[in-house]
């Protein structure tokens, strides 16, 4: 019989063919995948229904499906502002960074020898940071304006001097910031106070400024940096990175931090994000800082390298102690933002920026000639306009002629300019006013005459720029279509990313990222929707979020989700923030202590104590699971006092622990919640749900499971998903009043804009295909254990010595006979032209391995190979065939200079270091450095553009 | 004063910013470039007036201005057939390949070293033509498939035994492949038979049948075959490729040649082109085949290695002796179509295909049940439906209905099958027969029945395909989306683009191929859209092409253009065929001698025999100009015969000639027209116009000039553009009858779905962008030679010693001296990461190096500075400080595995081979082969992908 369907996409992203799933079935000793799947998950946390998802759709009706819901939305004009603006994305730069997967695929850069690509153009990024708000600092992104106003808010707690508990908020900040301030602020004891900042200051420990106001309004703060560091608080200024190429720096007007947008920097509203966020800081407050930081290194010959600087200030190493729950950056939006200037050069970017405020400029004279008052006198690109009780008919209006403005209150419109404002359109917005309040509008021609005059300009003379900006020649040597190309392909070629090889990260569920699933998000209609543009204008968007929520609490057996956190981090906040927020409805406000295994993600811990939890270790046993004995102990000396429990299923060991339902009924016994970690949820879509076997909330990173890249390290999304006695507390609106518990993020549904990706690829699965996923995924994850074990021991098994989606190899006693290291297998790795699995977690010495369902057979096997190959190496040095420290191993990576270098004074040969394997030499991975001295950077801290004469020999 | 316009698209088009420019200047020895210019182009040809094109659009406004255009065009389900069927694009091929300038910026594989990337994608091309059409050898694709029919009609003319001047062609054949074969048989002296293949053939020289026909019918040819091969005849099968997975082999049935489209494999529509055709011949025929024809051979080292075979056939060697006129090829195009193939496997192919004719089997049952007459009882994919005097009516209700049907004639319609076809469509098809025939059309519930059922299945019983193919593992070991996205890295990583360096070769104009021309060509409203659709659903497209060819006659000076040839050899023989009608329609009958200079490119001989031509060679000068006197001595001899002479402008040699206003005087004088040869036209563009110093007709290359993208090879765009005399003649619609030239080329407006390419780069440079491209293009070229020209002898300079856009260094003294060859320089260049320029054309032993003005400074330098560096290499040679068959240039190109081998013997070091300038340490190319031995390949001749075992040590 003729099947006539479309080839299925689940034989597509699943790598194995059927008769190499057999093949691996018998290796593991198998009939079936269901006999698998039976002894591998226990039995008592099965799914027994199928899940309820529509049939898989064929790519190609997946597409029509998209296409029709970005009917629904509708492109206008955008002038909303309030920190997003719109921009035009080069062509050249959207084409081979944003959608090429030699970018988008790539993983965040912890293996610094086969990144240093995007480590460079973050460091680009980093560079336009701190020359435009002139600090001295500045890293690798944040996930959004508001939250880094957050972090900016806990770092100015931590480093300042003032011991006040108040933190001041300009009241022309922006109304998104001030809503995830007072999230952030309570749990924390911070006491928010809304401030005018034109008289005395309060006492605080730190005060924020919004460098332009929401409304417009440009204000020299350096007054106000004064008083605020006299009385011993410090000083964050949330400013606009293009206003700040004429306008003064932030540093130089006395801001000890400041963060704010790249969005303006060529990345695309997408409803609200992801965009990347950025911080800098003054010098000394570097190790305060709260997410990753890009340095410069030098490798073993001496030559520069990149890679991120002070990870000792992160969570995966301080846990609660740590400096923020931050883990994905915005890699790949800080990419474009850096290549965006990179393109333009400092003297495009003030191109722009004076079009952009011209236009303001003319905005503002044509509503005073017609007699509309204008608020502010100078201003860079927004314009507010006093219109006595006709804010919402001016607005209704505009939208009508196609330009969404900004009704700031009942009396007030504000409209901004950006890159792409036209005459034309601001002849639309004046005609609107005009309509409204009833008088006759400026013509197109008065308005083009009105452009050409640089008489019209409004920047407020005491804050004019003086300082120089972006001297570094890489931003003065791409300026053709054509050399920007090339510089975008050399740095893609000096990374591995997942279309090279396999990235074999535990814990970080390196999947294929479906072109199909890739190709919507740059679609003018789902890419040119502002987050705040009218509901008529997004019925397309909020369709697919809503129906990508109920798919999600469908798959994890959750009764609501939310999509608004922005990553997995955000995700849990979100969710302890809820358990938090029902203890407290319930009158249980002593509910403060969270347990979490020794064995869990750093993350949780620092999450727990951004959501006002205290933090009690429960320890594992020998095998890594939970010891229950303990965990009997912990409740009963913490009992009343327990608000939650944090487990990650499977195990951070990749292990189904057969005790998950008990170590929940007994957290829920003492009155406590039970939270799971969804970073593994890929080993249980379509076989078991947390929400049905015991857990209360989770956040699930779609950036794994669901397909979003990784981008090179971030964005990432994290909705969070609880049972129906919690949906009351997920996040709230952040324009909203009302919700008991307020947003996490700056838009109202994060990182919206690549929602179609998760959506798509559930779609094209179906409930089957998603469940044959896990299946293939637990399957691969022993096929590869099952190859390895003769030749290094495997940690943690469950039931039938079967891991789930991962498993773990230890290098420990390896290393203590023969001194090679887990860093000396993952750097060999890259000789053989692989990314390293997961170093040292959860266990030092050992690396995690997690195929994920899409590798086939063959790359399965080439991995295996080069694991084994690389245990043979091992051998010989450990025989004293090898010597013990001039060995491949102890070498690795060697680059292609080193291999071909005149003199080869190691013991062992050019062909030993270069192809150990022979399938290298089709097309072999040269890395660009060698091993890069981690201790060094961190001891030499430099986090921007070093000069050329730093890679002169 | 701030420039408030957003930034000029040219300033990113031109490489050189002005800074840049003025240092070039300086270099030549000029103040300006209008100074450059004045001397360097002569006066007389010079135009006077500003170019009438509108003002330079932004990328942005551009991008608009195409979206509104694109929204004119309608998609619509095209059920038309004729050779051209929906197909679904796998969005991994798409993107990766189709949108990656890795693959669509790379020039035609000459130098195979750095091409075998796309040589391997070429061959698993042939390798599917020949598996599937059951022949020995296929070549590497022609333009479409009724150019393919007539290049098959010539060759069995060429190679047959038979001395009839007739050929046969099937009744059923598709209408644009009898109207083009028409047009090319006439100059010829052939003469064309339609035949319904069912009696006795005609005496003949060669017979096509189409198979499947036009009508759908499938028809067992092997006694046709048999009786033309009883007289000697050649049988050419137009054979459909998707259908030859399910049916046998034309080489089973007694082709001796298969031709068709490779379109249906994944190739978009594009309002009919570019798509590859096929040609595959029986062993024996395989030396006069037209056009590029992919080889296996072996490296320096002995591995095996691509290139091209056989070039000894080709034009540009035995000009009017050339077995075809052919040149570009459809690289791109059939890239797609191979990978496809690799992507889908045997098995995936059969199931579309057998999906197909499921669908067009419940059609026909469909009609037959609602009383409609089916004409055909067996079939592939299309059914012949019988409805007297309504086929019209019919189609227009379906097209009503969102589905496009072919009215056959007044008394029939036809519906094609495809990969997209769905029940539901079925379902508008018959309603829409019910309508107009007032019957009740069989329901949705009963079709999807029907589909089920394979005793539906109608096709030929005798015809059941029963020979294997794709067998070779390359078919079978990338079908999930991860293996054939790291399948299509792998080879492009292989090769050499213009996104990893300049491609300095002249007569070539290797520029910038931006992206956001690029970006509308694969919208779904330029590249659904069937070449056939009803005009009401086209508007769009043909708006842009009346626009563009409107442009073009502005930018050429001549009176209209004809956008239909889909090559410039194409073009050519449309301009050489206007010119021949012209002296015919005028009673000059006689008038059939074409003067063509010794210089010319080997294409216009070629053409001018297809033409119906004599060709008759002009002397050059030493200084490679036309030699006036030999010019009047064959104008006198051939007088009364002159039909026209062909010349170059600016010359082959890369000159201004200063005499060319005299050139064309007296061919005019003598009666004849005047070619002028377009492929140069990047040296003229804004500065002078064929059309106004003296040509009555030139080709134009948009792949050259006007930034279509070469593709490895291809598409081209040729448009043939003439003066008001010669507008009567250009190439009439091959569906119209009426024209007194027929169609060159198998759509009415040949490759229209890449014209949003040069529509866009016109309307982005403006004319006075296109001017200054210009001009920067010969300063570059002014500029290296300046530089060059202290170490390597400049050939051939106009006045002021200066060049036009291309430079030739003249290498023949120097291999003279020392041995060290052009090739030795080429191969040489790669070691450098360069792609070497054109090598010994026009004059053997030489270089011809054409920067365009796409280069910047920086690079021009990189370049400038390798041949520099090279020079002293060979000066070392001369010196004996290298050994004269030991050094660096006859041992390159050098691979990594040789500069890493263990032993290495050569009297030069390894950093001398790998590393000979330091800027290589960052990002070097490595290339994949070691110097591939061209006579190898020709001697053992294998065109199809070997087995494994061939690559094995």
């Amino acid at each position: 019989m003729t099947d006539l369907s479309l080839p299925p996409f689940s034989t597509r992203h699943i790598g194995p063919s059927e008769s190499e799933q057999q093949r691996m079935l018998e290796s593991v000793g198998f009939e079936s995948v269901a006999d698998l799947v039976a002894v591998a998950v226990p039995e008592g946390i099965r799914t027994k229904d199928r899940l309820a998802l529509p049939a898989a759709a064929s790519e190609h009706e997946a597409i029509a499906e998209l296409r029709a819901l970005a009917g629904r939305n509708r492109v206008q004009t955008s002038m909303i502002g309030l920190g997003y603006h719109d921009t035009i994305t080069p062509a050249v730069i959207r084409r081979n960074l944003l959608e090429n997967p030699g970018w988008y695929t790539a993983y965040t850069p912890y293996q610094p020898e086969i990144s240093q690509g995007r480590l460079e153009a973050l460091l680009n990024f980093q560079t336009v940071v701190t020359d435009l708000t002139g600090l001295d600092v500045a890293g690798a992104s944040l996930l959004d304006e508001a939250t880094a106003a957050a972090e900016a808010m806990t770092l100015a707690r931590r480093a300042g001097r003032s011991k006040s508990a108040v933190f001041v908020v300009d009241a022309d900040a922006l109304p998104q910031t001030k809503a995830v301030l007072t999230t952030r602020a309570e749990p924390l004891g911070i006491t928010l106070v809304e401030h005018s900042l034109d008289g005395d200051l309060p006492e605080c420990f730190g005060v924020l400024v919004q460098y332009p106001g929401a409304s417009g309004r440009a204000r020299d703060f350096r007054s106000v940096a004064a008083a605020a560091h006299d009385a011993g608080a410090l000083v964050v200024a949330a400013a606009d990175l293009l206003a700040l190429t004429l306008l003064a720096a932030p540093g130089e007007l006395g801001a000890d931090i400041a963060i704010g947008s790249s969005q303006r920097f060529g990345v695309p509203f997408g409803f609200g994000g992801p965009h990347a966020a950025y911080m800098s800081v003054r010098e000394g407050l570097q190790r305060q800082m709260p997410g990753r930081l890009v340095g410069v290194s030098i490798d073993a010959d001496g030559d520069p390298a990149y890679r991120l600087a002070l990870q000792t200030r992160e969570q995966h190493i301080r846990r609660e102690k740590a400096t923020s729950n931050i883990c994905t950056a915005q890699v790949l939006l800080a990419v474009i933002a850096g290549m965006y200037a990179v393109y333009h050069g400092p003297e495009g970017l003030r191109r722009i920026a004076s079009r952009v405020h011209r236009h303001a400029a003319v905005l503002a004279e044509g509503l005073r000639r017609a007699g509309v008052e204008v608020v502010h006198d100078e201003f860079f690109d927004t314009v507010l306009a006093r219109v006595p009780g006709r804010a919402a008919d001016v607005v209704r209006e505009a939208a009508g002629r196609g330009v969404n403005l900004w009704r700031a209150d009942a009396d007030h419109v504000s409209a901004a300019c950006d890159e792409k404002t036209t005459t034309a359109e601001l002849e639309h917005v004046l005609a609107a006013f005009g309509q409204v309040l009833g008088h006759e509008a400026v013509t197109r021609a008065e308005l083009d005459e009105l452009a050409a005059d640089a008489g019209l300009d409004r920047l407020p003379a005491t804050l004019a720029r003086e300082s120089g900006y972006l001297t570094h020649p890489v931003f003065h040597s791409h300026r053709s279509e054509t050399a920007m190309l090339r510089y975008l392909r050399r740095l893609q070629d000096k990374d591995i990313a997942l279309d090279r090889s396999m990235i074999p990260l535990g814990s970080c569920t390196m999947k294929l990222n479906a072109t199909t699933e890739m190709e919507p998000i740059t679609w003018p209609e789902f890419a040119a929707i502002h987050p705040y543009a009218p509901e008529e204008q997004t019925a397309g968007y909020r369709e697919l979020i809503e129906t990508l929520e109920g798919w999600l609490a469908e798959l994890t057996g959750y009764d609501a989700v939310s999509i608004q956190p922005n990553a997995g981090s955000q995700g849990e906040f979100a969710g302890l923030l809820a358990i938090r927020a029902y203890h407290r409805a319930n009158g249980d406000t002593g509910r403060d202590v969270c347990l979490i295994p020794s064995s869990a993600h750093g993350t949780n811990a620092a999450s727990a104590v951004m959501a006002g939890m205290r933090v009690v270790v429960v320890a594992c046993d020998t095998e890594g699971n939970v010891d229950l004995a303990d965990l009997d102990a912990k409740i009963a000396k913490h009992g009343p006092e327990l608000a939650a429990i944090m487990v990650t299923y499977p195990s951070t060991h990749g292990v189904y622990e057969e005790t998950i339902t008990e170590i929940c009924a007994k957290a829920h016994d003492a009155g406590g919640q039970v939270y799971v970690d969804g970073a593994n949820l890929n080993a249980l879509v379509g076989l078991a749900k947390p929400g049905h076997f015991g857990a209360d909330v989770s956040h699930l990173n779609l950036h794994k499971t669901f397909c979003i890249p990784h981008g090179g390290g971030g964005p990432g999304v994290g909705p969070v998903a609880v049972r129906g006695h919690l949906a009351a507390y997920l996040p709230g609106h952040p324009l909203r009043d009302g919700s008991p518990v307020g947003p996490v993020s700056a838009a109202p549904y994060g990182s919206a804009g690549i929602l179609p990706i998760s959506w798509a690829y559930i779609r094209m699965m179906g409930g089957d295909g998603l469940t044959a996923a896990t299946e293939q995924a637990i399957l691969s994850a022993n096929y590869l254990a099952r190859r390895l074990a003769p030749h290094y021991p495997v940690l943690y098994t469950g039931r039938g010595g079967l891991v789930a989606h991962e498993c773990i190899v230890d290098l420990r006693q390896i290393t203590k006979e023969t001194g090679v290291t887990v860093d000396d297998v993952a750097k060999r790795l890259i000789d053989y032209g692989f990314h390293a699995p997961t170093m040292s977690f959860p266990v030092a010495g050992t690396l995690m391995i997690e195929p994920t369902e899409s590798e086939d057979l063959a790359e399965l096997d080439r991995f295996a190979d080069a694991m084994i190959a690389i245990r043979g190496e091992i051998a010989r040095v450990a025989s004293g065939e090898y010597d013990r420290t001039d060995n491949p191993l102890r070498n690795a990576p060697h680059t292609a200079e080193a291999v071909t270098s005149d003199v080869w004074e190691h013991p062992y040969s050019r062909g030993e270091a270069a192809y150990p394997v022979p399938s290298l030499r089709d097309g072999k991975y040269w890395v660009p450095v060698r091993r890069i001295d981690q201790a060094y950077g961190d001891r030499n801290l430099v986090c921007s553009c070093p000069p050329l004469e730093a890679y002169e020999d």
